[in-house]
């Protein structure tokens, strides 16, 4: 049996004590050999729980006991993860996370630290949940260079969009209605601003790219001010709003950011509702592709937790290697970023086309506004033209 | 520079020596050095072409170059495919192949003597093209029981039924328009009866269970009769009819098969028209996802052949464990498989009520006949009922 520890009995870390449970016997069979949970680390304990006897406080024990080959990290947030999870590293063994914010702030650095010591850091589990999108990059869209990247990576958000989308309702009321599902945190704050997307498609880009790209340089714009107006004047148009969180090679480099986008039907990501996750994929060669599926929640994200787990167990002797150096990847201008624009304006018709020239007009029925699209144009045109307008009411970009 | 052979200098493998070419940068610096290719073998010569000079008629040559470390196999067909991909394996040679003929005849074996050898045998590019997988189904889902996987496996197939479905074109004229834009052969057999995507499906099955599948137990329904009446039923129904394949595991075993569907909006291949593939999987903890991309092409198809050859690269001393025995698994019993079925008859709906009870009637506006979906029931129980109809126009299967 190959000895494991989890650090973190939150939602994941119990969901990868039960999946390795559930499926004890098929993980063993892709293996060779069984994988057995020897500790678990948290500051409570768990009366009561099949794994109360494995519970540790103290990370040490851990680091300390050579037969663990493999620790999970399902702890959140960077501190104290990243000094654990360092440890256990240069003790020589195996780390798989799920912790997205582990992951964008110390990637590049925990990944050349497992090399120099020939184990595994695997982080499938920190973008898109259940999907494979982390090894797909790494393993399997490997003779591509990657134009784009382009993800619904929160299901939250994309859940609240979808049930604006189809009733009509305000955003504070399916806020409040999420949060009742246990789909939207007390403090929806890295949801709903798009925090969380920024910090997946950090990762994916830098992945992409095989450089770093710093979350902190990504525009990122959330959902808290669409609006049911906003989603009458998409109905009208065919469309639906998405939270999109995407990545171009440009000739100027790459192109990041987190925004609500209008998508049309025509669109790969347009069908994805609810707390779906999607990621689309353009290679140089390769063409379109499109991975989707279960974004979040306890046994999704502790399957990718696994699945790791399975690939560190097949390479307990081989670092995989995996194409993410600390050498910082710049990213192109945001102001020169070309978009369209959907824009809600107290201005009248005439003044729009004064200002705009062509656009598209879009009559949702709303009085005392005008609604309209853009020509293509730059981030920072688009923001001089619109200071012309006597009232902004609300600006979505238009999804290629 | 690792050395590599092409067998087969066709569509694929042309494809293959331009995506090498095309890539050479980027592909080194994934591996940390770069893949050459020494020898293209085929009964043709190329005059003219960059490969030129490296082309070799005797296969022997690349068995016995102990410099080549990764030889691609896109020949097609069983033999002399199976016999020379055998020598190189033996040779010690890894080998990637894009051929569904070989794998799903030979695959088992061909893993278990790639094991024997410490070498590779890969073959992300024979199911889905450049859609990763293979190697997701590996390597990603492991932590999961894989109990469905449905797909739209030949692109052929999709495109003539999106025309079908959007123009209302009967079979013949489709295929003649498919044939001349080079999406379907002259010989279009394999793509029409189904037999293309059996194989597929047959491959995918075997890795999900991880033991073999013989194609030739599955039962396969192509798309020649589906007419362009169907196709206005099916529209009336407000659903789509795509050939899908697909397996599932049941109590009694895994239940295969090939056959067009009629498939509802909420269905997640619903949407996916023209050559696009996309394969839908479920797991037991993971739920539902998909996988969407090009699934054929020359440079799709080669991009997923050189992401195999870069696996190779990187694990050029490990045997990279695939999960799949020669131990046979036996499918289910398909007169047990329980379905709807759409069906369109000439005789009167009395008497359809009276054969079987309660069912859907779809009035599509054509005379002298009657459309119906039934509830749900065995294979073997729908055709004892049908037999007391008078005449049975068309039968398709209703999706899930």
């Amino acid at each position: 049996m190959i000895k494991a520890a989890v650090m973190g009995y939150g939602t994941i870390g119990s969901g990868v004590a039960e999946v390795l449970n559930i499926n004890q016997e098929s993980i063993a069979a892709k293996i060779g050999e069984g994988i057995e949970l020897k500790y678990v680390l948290d500051v409570r304990d768990f009366p009561g729980d099949a794994i109360q006897e494995k519970v540790v406080h103290d990370v040490n024990v851990i680091v300390r006991d050579p037969e663990v080959k493999i620790v999970v990290e399902t702890m959140g947030g960077v501190e104290p993860a990243y000094t654990f999870v360092k440890s256990m590293l240069e003790a020589g063994k195996h780390v798989a996370t799920s912790n997205k914010a582990l992951v964008a702030d110390k990637g590049a650095e925990l990944i050349a630290l497992a090399k120099e010591k020939n184990v595994n850091f695997l982080f499938e589990a920190s973008v898109g949940g259940g999907i494979p999108i982390i090894r797909p990059l790494n393993s399997s869209l490997t003779a591509d260079e990657i134009e784009e990247i382009t993800g619904i990576l929160n299901g939250t958000t994309n859940y609240m969009m979808t049930r604006m989308a189809e009733e009509g309702v305000e955003f504070q009321d399916v806020l409040k209605d999420a949060q009742e599902k246990g789909y939207a945190e007390k403090d929806p704050t890295a949801d709903v601003e798009g925090y969380d997307a920024c910090r997946k498609i950090a990762i994916l880009t830098s992945l992409a790219c095989g450089q770093q790209v710093d979350f902190q340089e990504i525009h990122t714009e959330g959902i808290t001010k669409i609006s049911a107006v906003d989603m009458k004047y998409a109905k009208k148009m065919g469309r639906v709003i998405k939270l999109l969180a995407l990545s171009r090679k440009t000739d100027g480099g790459y192109q990041a950011m987190v925004a609500p986008f209008l998508l049309s039907q025509s669109h790969p990501l347009y069908h994805v509702n609810d707390v779906f996750n999607a990621i689309f994929v353009r290679g140089n060669v390769l063409g379109d592709a499109m991975f989707y599926g279960s974004g979040a929640g306890k046994l999704p994200t502790a399957s990718a937790v696994v699945a790791d787990m399975v690939d560190i167990a097949r390479h307990l002797d081989k670092n995989i290697w995996v194409e993410w150096s600390s050498k910082k990847m710049a990213l192109a201008d945001f102001k020169k970023a070309e978009h369209t624009f959907f824009v809600r304006t107290s201005s009248d018709p005439k003044t729009v086309s004064d200002v705009f020239g062509e656009v598209d007009f879009t009559d949702a029925g709303i009085e005392g506004e005008t609604g309209f699209v853009t020509s293509v144009m730059t981030e920072e045109a688009f923001a001089d033209k619109a200071k012309e307008l006597s009232g902004i009411l609300s600006v979505i970009r238009v999804g290629k």
